[in-house]
């Protein structure tokens, strides 16, 4: 089935919304953090360890499962949801932000981008369609249409290039996604400049799309920029969809992010710092490394009900980092994706008790 | 408290036997595999995971453990089991074997042993004294006496030097233990030679300790002559006690162990294989990186029960393997020690039904 989208609640006093996300694998309660499972898994964590935590959808790349192991393969599997033993639900994004951040680009013009792998060097070609093609194999539940993302800052003649790009890419890849089982999210682009993001969410809704994105922020423009395009932009989405900010998984800027209207976010973070030893606690993030908790045997935060936080003390993950075990990444990623699930369910219960504004205001004075 | 060995049944046809071994962090079942936590932690793997394996005690090595976090430390978190978590038994050794095989020695004399760190080149002394405060500071169930193992092929004199100071060592490790809760075994040496390991046991038995290993087999010597060693050493030693057979753990040296008496086995291969993808089924071997698992959609081994047999593919596995993902040791790790419970597990019933031969040869010849 496509996606249904309903709103619960909606903020009086801000643009925040509780919802809920219907798919074929679950129901999403909104405003929603997804970890990251790049390469068909999210990095340490088994499958059973993401359903203990509560996590109802998790974001997957197609352009690392096009290099490896290849679409056809998750096809063949039975799709990405079997072939990584995924019950839940899955959002893959276009591979557009990877090929332009992790590729080698060769050529990028209005048919498409051809680039060269990171992994091995070999040469391939992405277009709408393509991208199209590739999420229909994997079979996510919410695929994203291929679009041109800008670095920041970026000159006003570029941005406006791709922001053009994007909506002609966004109509090519409706035309060619035909599934039933998913649905197909369009993106808004336009770098830093509120008229060119105004003009390509305008040109967007035209085109309706089940649920929207916002694409090319938090790619190193200051927070106060992100909050404004926000401003202007999640007012031009129409109300019943589904909104996901792309890329965007620090706290307080999920808290902004709600504020503004958003119910979706993603972010790389929470579990690539996990196996760096940054640690998020309430009362902000902890280098685990750092020598003064070496006998330190109280927990990571004492408030958490983490499975880590219950069962090891700081003393003993910081034996762990400093000596390379495995098991420092795998506890350090449950440690942060309960976090970041429970910062999402404290949003929630807030909005249910209209009591958003209060709660960030309490969080962030902890936190920072 | 002390442990307390209980033989449940003795094999007619063979020297095997059941037992229950009790201690304060439960009973364990013999004969048992005992997979290795060198650094405080089994590999890839969380406590909830492994007693989901039905794991009983496991072993970690206060060679590591000395060197890094320290035992002072560790002592002042409460112990080992605390420590790390695990709320099952453990046995360390002694440091004894790593001592010789990893440490760059400086010095060994009746006294003691100094050495460098492999970790960072610090200078230290181990005698038996120093083996026993380690221990005792990190509270295992058992802990080891601690020995000189030789390595193989070893000249006769060699040899004899490394037995008679084991000897000397373990009746000064008997002196200095002095713990109620811990149990310390004795090890017998003595190498290639059935003269110097029937005298060593002889030796050693008089010391009168609550188990004994047999040490310094498994290091490089034919499986044949690790058979001799065996059938020549356990019959010297007492038939009420727990024997164990120090880093063995190849599953036909396991059955050859158990039809000679022993009760306890530790091999750091099943998880060190795992996360190099070589996978232990009932057909033997696999190195789950070999191309033609890149399509195949089957459980690792469809008569396997564990986690990851249960949900993940061939495919799915490789695809992790090849692109370095830490769910491929965690799913690779749990699998091998799945296999070596099950196959203690299956000796044990085996035993229990009086066909431990039968189940032997039907074992081995699916095997190889």
């Amino acid at each position: 089935m496509s996606i249904r989208f309903e709103i619960i609640k909606e903020c009086k006093k801000t643009n925040a919304r509780l919802g809920k996300l219907y798919t074929s694998h679950g129901i999403i309660d909104t405003p929603v953090f997804m970890p990251v499972g790049t390469q068909a898994t999210v990095k340490a964590m088994t499958p059973r360890e993401l359903e203990d935590l509560g996590i109802q959808i998790i974001l997957s790349n197609s352009y690392h499962l096009f290099l490896r192991p290849g679409y056809n393969l998750i096809a063949q599997a039975g799709g990405l949801h079997k072939f990584m033993g995924w019950k839940g639900a899955i959002l893959t994004d276009s591979g557009g932000f990877q090929v332009f951040s992790l590729g080698k680009l060769n050529k990028i013009n209005d048919e498409g981008v051809s680039f060269n792998s990171h992994i091995d060097g070999s040469k391939h070609f992405i277009n709408p369609e393509k991208a199209m093609e590739i999420q229909m194999a994997l079979g996510s539940d919410i695929a994203m249409a291929f679009d041109e993302c800008t670095s920041y800052p970026a000159g006003k003649y570029q941005v406006e290039t791709a922001a053009r790009r994007t909506i002609q890419w966004a109509k090519r890849c409706k035309e060619a996604h035909h599934s039933t089982s998913q649905s197909l999210f369009g993106i808004v682009q336009g770098g830093g400049y509120k008229d060119l993001r105004i003009e390509n969410a305008k040109k967007l809704i035209e085109l309706d799309f089940p649920g929207y994105a916002i694409g090319g922020l938090s790619v190193g423009e200051p927070k106060s920029l992100m909050n404004e395009i926000l401003d202007c932009t999640v007012p031009c989405l129409p109300n019943s969809k589904p909104r996901y900010l792309m890329g965007v998984g620090a706290p307080q800027s999920i808290l902004e992010g709600t504020i503004r209207g958003i119910d979706m976010f993603d972010c790389v973070l929470p579990t690539r710092n996990a196996r760096n030893g940054s640690l998020l606690t309430s009362s902000g993030k902890l280098s685990i490394t750092n020598a003064k908790f070496k006998d330190d045997f109280s927990p990571l935060d004492s408030k958490c009900k983490c499975y880590t936080c219950r069962n090891f003390t700081r003393a003993y993950l910081r034996h762990l980092y400093i000596s390379n075990e495995i098991l420092a990444s795998t506890l350090g990623t449950i440690h942060n994706l309960f976090f970041m699930s429970s910062l999402a369910k404290n949003i929630r219960l807030a909005l249910a008790e209209e009591r958003l504004l209060e709660f960030k205001e309490e969080f962030l004075s902890k936190y920072f």
